[in-house]
């Protein structure tokens, strides 16, 4: 029985769908600058070392044998493993595994992690379909502008109200360049969009959990099956983002329409992705990078009295944790962030294995910093001084730690986080090849000359 | 960066994720009572007819070319088709033929359509299983349970905000029925729930598209995969479905948490399921209903001069389409449904064909048909009177319709409904076949003597 309603709506919304689903299937290939070119190369490099590096991960082994039990078809590569899957198992594992340490990409405008749904979705498809990595970059670039512009529109209220923001836009994403990939006209992108529409994913109840993960994987696994819907000639509303009771005002009470359109096709979207050097909660990032500074700098553990560690009121309020007991609770330690960044000079997952957190050398640094509150200094800095035992202080002041989009991440650094993920699991010389091929993706014939060197 | 939220949160949710899923983990077998374990036939029966009839929809055919790309293993029955796909194909596509024509059960509390997405899995998964009917009826059961408790839990406002409340808790039932044929025990059914809450599935948005009927399948297929990963070990928030980043807050601000647990394990929601006897808008019903009462008392076509309908505001307001031109528009139209209704003393798919929209007979009786409106009649009733060519009256007045819980089908009108949709497709001795197994399901050793039937 129809009943009226008391949620409001607005029923003027701009034609979204249509809007985006144009852009997605004309727009020319390669149609941007370099330095965005460049930003997709290392988008995908930065995804694919965060999947190898989780290949072997407890939810990896359980969500593959969950998909093993459909007896799926070796249609595509699951990053980092031996075993094949079918194109839709290959994007719902890749997006699980990169998504895993937490240590991919960050869209920091919307905390979007934008390659986990959609570079799982193309790269399954694409390398299925034998496709060029020409078009797999295209694909990449044109389906994260979807997905970071709809969050855009619907950005804060939607993640305020619970929505794990990666896996319910991740699906519009996956499916607009899955679209692309299948070459999908203006209309059938339509309705690829319009499908995927209908299949948010993602509560923020779960993080700590293994369906954190899932979000982006399941999100990759939505938009590819919707594309794949659309192309057989299924339908959907070709107003399904922007209608009344369509994506956006059903999830969300802020739509700002003209993010979706807005400088689009000259503004993208993936030039403000960033990457995370340290596998652990942005706000302990200035503090670790300052104590990896004062490593540079010549200071040594076993020379140091005291560390001196000032930073906003929310740092020590997420992080405060003086004395974790295993690397899980490490991560919710600004103690151990600075204690590893100063020992190991970095702080990626294996800085926070249980036994790095417990070892002698490490509790007793991390038992030295000395942690005052200071809401003069911006969350995102910290000031650091390091007191030694001869006296002399050595100071670091942090004003946008290393990977903000004020001080990106280095190629060179980025290749080493690559490096310090994959080479465990595909060994020094593989893993050493895959960052070459991710690096000349775009001018890579077949895609499946890179997938094949993901497997150990 | 964390963020302070304005959106508001109850923190203080009964535990209703691990109450449900105590018991549909431990609840006994058949622990209802007979009238509970008849209705749950009569959804089957009534579900597997839908599902048959729409086989050969065109919506059937792009999804089915769409899983092919999968290269899926031929583990379950697509339902009235040859072809056989895998566990999660099935129930996507099971979900979807049993919802394409809209023709399905109604949980009339929520409006939610709960066969699709709880049997549409459950056949999937206890096909491939090759699980007893008992153990099927069973997870029906407390599928259903599940999912409509949720509905009521947080119905109407989830659907006013533009939800299609089936697919947007069909998951967690489905999740449920999977979990309980796998044998999972209350922590894993407590993952399975937890992981199927972060993905809702569905907009109102698309009502008249394939994406539509796209919903329960989806919500069926998540439902299952949530259930095999729950298996292997994958993990979810056990507050899932009540934190305040859980499920029900995200997506309802009505969360009515005592319907998850009132009476639970005594009254069964599939008690209140009912089925549709015309293939179209139940609003529409009580005039059709009328219609094949003037029809059984002698009342002819040719007799009639006009006939007069009275009827609340809504139903002209939502279904007053004078002269509709094809089958799809003769379904918002009480003025084709009358006539169909005193023509044939039905109004199935059949009745809705382009061709018998457009059939002389049928374009001369609707025309005669004067409706007025009345709102002293309640919505769910109509006054009908013919006046016939000699003068005569003949008057109908329907309180409840035929498909109402006050006035349910019979089991010979159902199984009437299912042949005349399955024989077209089965052929009438296997259609009949077929309706016995669904009858005698509870006590089918192995489902696939079930399963094999659908088969053309």
């Amino acid at each position: 029985m129809a009943r009226n309603t008391s949620v409001a709506a607005d029923t003027n919304a701009p034609p979204v769908t249509r809007t985006l689903a144009r852009f997605v299937a004309t727009h020319p290939s390669r149609g941007w600058s370099e330095a965005v070119e460049h930003e997709a190369h290392r988008t995908f490099l930065n995804w694919t070392g965060c999947a190898v590096g989780a290949a072997t991960h407890e939810a990896m082994r359980a969500a593959l044998a969950a998909v093993q039990m459909l007896e799926p078809a070796a249609q595509a590569t699951v990053l980092g493993r031996s075993e094949r899957v079918d194109m839709a198992g290959a994007a719902l594992l890749n997006g699980i595994s990169s998504h895993t340490f937490d240590f991919d990409d960050t869209h920091l405008k919307t905390i979007i992690h934008p390659a986990g749904p959609v570079a799982s979705a193309a790269l399954a498809l694409a390398e299925h379909l034998g496709a060029s990595g020409r078009t797999l970059v295209d694909a990449l670039v044109l389906g994260i502008d979807v997905a970071c512009r709809m969050g855009n529109v619907i950005y804060p209220e939607h993640y305020d109200r619970g929505w794990h923001i990666t896996g319910s836009t991740g699906m519009l994403g996956a499916a607009a360049a899955c679209a692309r990939l299948l070459g999908l006209d203006e209309q059938k992108t339509a309705m690829a969009l319009g499908i995927a529409a209908s299949q948010p994913v993602g509560l923020r109840e779960q993080f700590g959990t293994m369906t954190k993960p899932f979000h982006p994987g399941a999100a990759a696994r939505a938009g590819l099956l919707s594309a794949l819907l659309a192309k057989n000639g299924f339908t959907a509303s070709a107003r399904a983002l922007e209608a009344p009771r369509g994506f956006a005002q059903v999830v969300s009470t802020r739509c700002a329409w003209n993010e979706a359109s807005d400088e689009l096709g000259q503004r993208f979207e993936i030039s403000f992705n960033t990457y995370k050097p340290f596998a652990c909660g942005i706000v302990i990032h200035p503090s670790i990078d300052a104590c990896v500074q004062l490593r540079a700098q010549g200071v040594q553990a076993g020379d140091v009295e005291r560390i001196e560690l000032k930073v906003h009121s929310l740092v020590l309020e997420l992080t405060g944790k003086k004395e974790p007991a295993d690397g899980l609770q490490g991560k919710f330690s600004v103690y151990h962030g600075c204690a590893a960044g100063l020992i190991f000079g970095r702080a990626g997952e294996p800085e926070y294995a249980d036994d790095i957190v417990n070892r002698p050398d490490v509790v007793a640094l991390r038992r030295k910093v000395v942690a005052t509150v200071d809401d003069g200094i911006d969350e995102a800095a910290a000031d650091v001084t390091a007191v030694l035992r001869d006296g002399r202080r050595v100071h670091i002041f942090v004003e946008h730690a290393i990977g903000s989009l004020e001080r990106p991440m280095s190629d060179a650094a980025l290749e080493a986080k690559f490096t310090a993920q994959a080479a465990p699991v595909l060994g020094a010389g593989r893993s050493a090849e895959l960052i070459a091929a991710c690096r000349r993706l775009g001018a890579i014939g077949n895609v499946r000359e890179l997938t094949t060197l993901s497997r150990p």
